[in-house]
């Protein structure tokens, strides 16, 4: 078996083949989104829910939809509002919810590490949708599910990732996904915005968008998380888009080929020029889109797979 | 082909042929909503998205069951709590949603000609379920049928549509469906709250309720929108009911048999005296709520059906 | 015919036999939620519609699962943000649901007798999921399904509800069901939290947790619901846990295999002490979940059944 993993909590624990298994799986899904009956019923009689414990429209439409078009029931729990204002706690909103026997949880979290406690505790699978600073794994699955579809492959690329690394978990599971896969991978930002243990990460680091985009296949942009900077230096947007914001005089420096990517929402005009984010020559923006919807139908689909044979064993 | 068009933006872009047939089968779809088994699968392997960018109770629910009733998937974006905070533009997020390939998006959104924007942007079907003051397309339809099967016929009818016509979309979309059906449609209200340009429109326009209803078949009574009126006149209640709330002194005025219409939510009291509204044998209210919803799947199945058809082609 | 309510609107109108009809139903329901396929086709064709117009994210989840798992269409309205808030009433509410053709209203509402009211105005079935401090019939339905597979018989237990019993519907359902089955019931609690009424229910009142759970088969903690206390005294939560909470001294007098209940949210160290509430020898909580989901189940099920006969008869 070449997908083994009981939740999918991180990049960090994936194989490169686990990885791979995803992306191929995902590759037929694509196919399957764009057809003219986009359903199938490989989770039929299984039950998905989905527990945002953050807002977040494109991530939670993007796994809504893949459960719905792979004919799971799908549970969507809006948990501002809910039993956590009456004092529960999370284990205990976690233990009720895994008492409605769903199949797949999905989860999103503020606290980096929440959604890997969460899955001690539950016996169905979990599925991490961004935790804290920590690890945001199907980004990082749909981006390399992108770039091998634009590359033709998903090794011995140059990809520089650009702007607020600090506050990003999308940087994070980007990072170890694509050193797993053996690229070359460069950090471009501020150095307010870099992590200080960056360099013990396998990546170059760099403070200047001319320098670190020099030679690269894939350059992708960040969104700049004002909102995520308590406390800390915010620089302005002018100054920002000035020095790192990305327009056609720095992309110049990458390949002539690269392309561009970005998690979204994007901030135009900030970390990104709008005449680049709509160039269908050089972004790859949508197809992230696309991808994504793709890539989280083939996870839950392994994920469902490995679940039944545990319990038709056990 | 009597259903030709690509999106459901308006009333004004369907030729009348187009509006009968969203009509016939709307009747059929009746049938199926009052039947045993209220369901079917002619939407199956579809993906419906409604983006509402305005609350609406009745409206969203009544295109998410016409939805499900067809057997598409469907999904609610809260477009409140979503990615516009984020700071993303609304094309932004159309792009997004569209590059998730759903086939029916359904919009309502507070500015007048955001839908028609949107519409040119995404490569799936558009329906408008209200943009600012523009047009409310399948309310007029919903409206349309409603007045069809009470009256027997949808043209020669004398027509009033009461109150606030100044603020209403549900109004212009009558007056231009109305209209194209050669009924002879007249505003009555005060004139502050008749739009400076109506004289224009083909309609007569009262100021007295009496005379307004004289003769009239249909007696269309519209929501006083306090909640738009930014900076103008706002009347009190009690001079607004006691001049231009229907009840059954004024109603007197149309014909016996005139039917009561209203696109609800109702303030009773205000423009409508509670016992008209619950009078069976005069209001229509219910009904209209009832047509709402197949309307809606009548509309859904025929721009699948384009669509279909579009992409076997293409 | 064993189950022959219109509505499930409270225990009140509930045979006995009614009772164990449900029950009996519900076990069949609970394999089905702990097999492989947890999905049946029982509700097709049906349109059931949540309309939760106070938050409760356990009690929605359970019923919004259980018609999904049995296959109807399920739409859940977001009460706050409606049309509630444009002037509309309660009764042009449902009234503008019940045009829709639901076949199963399920409704939760602060105020005890707005779901009765309801209930007397549309032509669906509707399920009380909580009014007021009146009841909460499918809460105590969970709860005896919990009890009769723990104890294996529902009749001749002692069985004490302890804590806030003056705010709770839940306790007011349990006293009704319980007393129609033969079991003796004890209330504990501080007596300002205890209904002035309480002695004429058939229950022994107790303000001491020693006395009142000696000899219990089984101990049913209640929240205590602060957000209810308005106005009146408001105990100190380190000193309500001392008197009132259940720790292992005070479930020591219970019988040695006495199990312990609780319907959530908890508040972990008020009326309960973590540990009780996590063992597993003892705690029956994340039970009465799972049994949550399998009652739902049953009613909606056998609602709708009596549904369709009653529309086939005319």
């Amino acid at each position: 078996m070449t997908f083994r993993a009981r939740h999918l909590l991180g990049i960090e624990q994936l194989h490169p083949i686990e990885i791979a298994t995803v992306l191929d799986l995902a590759d037929s899904y694509v196919d399957l989104s764009r057809g003219a009956v986009k359903h199938s019923d490989r989770l039929a009689g299984l039950t998905q829910i989905n527990m945002f414990f953050e807002n977040s429209t494109r991530t939670q439409a993007s796994f809504e939809l893949a459960g719905k078009r792979l004919g799971a029931d799908v549970m969507n729990m809006a948990m501002q509002a809910s039993s956590i204002k009456k004092g529960e706690t999370l284990i205990d909103t976690a233990l009720t919810l895994n008492a409605m026997h769903p199949d797949l949880l999905v989860v999103r979290h503020p606290h980096s590490g929440a959604v890997d406690l969460l899955a001690q505790k539950v016996t169905c699978a979990v599925l991490n949708a961004g935790d804290g600073r920590h690890e945001h794994p199907t980004q990082a699955l749909l981006d390399a599910l992108t770039i091998r579809r634009a590359k033709g492959r998903l090794h011995r690329l140059n990809i520089a990732i650009c702007g607020d690394i600090a506050h990003s978990r999308v940087a994070r599971s980007n990072i170890l996904l694509l050193g797993k896969m053996e690229n070359r991978v460069r950090l471009v930002g501020p150095p307010t915005l870099i992590p200080s243990g960056a360099a013990d990460w396998g990546v170059e680091v760099y403070d200047d968008m001319a320098k670190g985009l020099e030679g690269c296949d894939v350059v992708m942009m960040l969104r700049l998380q004002k909102e995520r900077m308590d406390g800390g230096f915010i620089p302005s947007e002018r100054e920002y888009y000035h020095r790192y914001g990305l327009d056609a005089e720095k992309l110049a420096h990458a390949k002539e080929d690269a392309i561009v990517m970005h998690p979204g929402p994007m901030n135009r005009g900030v970390e990104i020029d709008g005449t680049i984010a709509d160039d269908i020559n050089r972004s790859v923006i949508q197809e992230q889109v696309e991808m994504g919807v793709a890539v989280r139908m083939a996870a839950m689909d392994l994920l469902a797979q490995n679940l039944r044979e545990e319990r038709s064993n056990g």
